[in-house]
Formats: C-alpha cells, structure tokens, sequence
C-alpha cells in the first residue's frame, strides 16, 4: 500500500474509535483496540492507564456514565511510520450530563498499531483545550 | 539492537528532551527534534501546532517566560515499533513564575521516530493531571 493509502486506512481507524466511542458500548470500543500489549490510556484530567484491562474498565466506568455522546472531529494530521502511526485531531464534544447538554473540546493524540493487517489503537490520550 | 537496547536508547532521548526543556535554550530543543516534517506539539490547554517553525516558536515564547523549570520525570512506559517509538510519563515540575516556586504534574505522551539512526522528537503532548 501507498502512503495515502496507509494514512486513509488510518484515518478510517480514527473514525471507527470515535464511532465506538459514541456507540457507549465497551464491545465495540473492545474490537477497535489492539488485543496484545502495549496498551496505554490517558482521559483527560486521569493519570496514566497502562494495560488493556484498566484502559478497558476505564470505558465501562465512562460509558456507564454517559447517556449521549457526539464528536465532531477536525483537524487531523496523521503520520504513518511503519506499523506504527499517530493522529493528532480536535475533539467537538457534545454530550448529555445529568440531562444537560454540554460541549466541550479536546485535544487528542492516538496512536495506532499495524495488528495483522489491520490498524488497532494502541495508546490515546485526550486533554482539555483552552485553560 | 534488540528490543530493550532500542527502549534504553528512546529512554535516553526523552530525558535529552527534558534536559533541553530544563536548559531553557533554543538551541538545545531545536537539537532534540526531527529535523524533517511531520512535527507536531500541543502543550497543556494549547491548540495542536503542526510543522517544525511554529513548534520552535512557542519553545521561544515558554523559554522567554521562564526563570527556572525542574523535571522530575516518573512513571515512564516505552513503546518500541520499528522506527517509531513513544514514552508515556508524569513531568513533576517545579517551576519559578514570577518569584513564586509553583509545582504541577503533567501527563506528557512523547513520541519519536528514528532519524538516521539517532531518536528524535516528533510529537509531545502534555495535559494537566488531576482536574
């Protein structure tokens, strides 16, 4: 494959972690990680996860938190080196607390890991823009 | 090199990255980087900045608005991919602003890719821990 052609597919990674974020459910966020160590996470405001079973119960706590979710991401740059690449993008958060609705932006980094053809996320780590 | 020596020699560029932030110089963060693109950079609350000049230039405005910065660097995990590699770690800064010693904690992902044979920074982003 090209290097568009990598950087396509993982742009298209990108879009299926954010699908899964929306979709709540720990499932499908399960399916768009990399199922072998490393594993890294860090939340916005959280300290560091490291392991697929924190980073995982780190989902469940979120999503049974949530009751609507949407993004709206812009600005992403995206770097393929290898097996591995990273895409820097902005969050448009909207979500629903306590039944308000609230938004929010986010500065993210993911990294992704080529996993048997296929680009797994392997590390993302989301902070608050603008404070 | 095997695994663990490629790990000690990310290690090592990370701490040359925070031996030059703590340098306060230009000239030895300028040293530390990738020299080609892609460079990217979101400092905490800051918007992502894309491309080698406008990083430089906000280590130029943070060095100019700094008197004294110490990092203690904790929690380090690395991740070695072919060419890629990323460090996941707690910046435990203590700073002088304004007269004042000031101390946070910063979660910092730093991301290097391998130039000629030598680690260089292409990506850091670091967020305010504990908000």
């Amino acid at each position: 494959m090209s290097q568009s052609d990598d950087e396509a597919a993982v742009l298209s990674a990108n879009a299926a972690f954010y699908a899964a974020f929306e979709s709540l459910s720990t499932e499908a966020m399960d399916a768009v990680w990399a199922d072998e160590e490393p594993v890294l996470c860090v939340h916005p405001g959280w300290p560091l996860l490291s392991g697929r079973e924190p980073v995982m119960e780190s989902w469940r706590r979120i999503f049974e938190n949530a009751s609507l979710m949407h993004f709206d991401i812009t600005g992403a740059e995206v770097v393929v080196e290898g097996d591995a690449a990273w895409v820097s993008c902005t969050e448009n958060l909207t979500q629903v607390l306590d039944g308000r609705v609230v938004e929010g932006k986010i500065q993210a980094t993911n990294l992704f890991r080529r996993c048997l053809g296929e680009w797994r996320v392997a590390h993302h780590h989301g902070s608050p823009v603008g404070q």
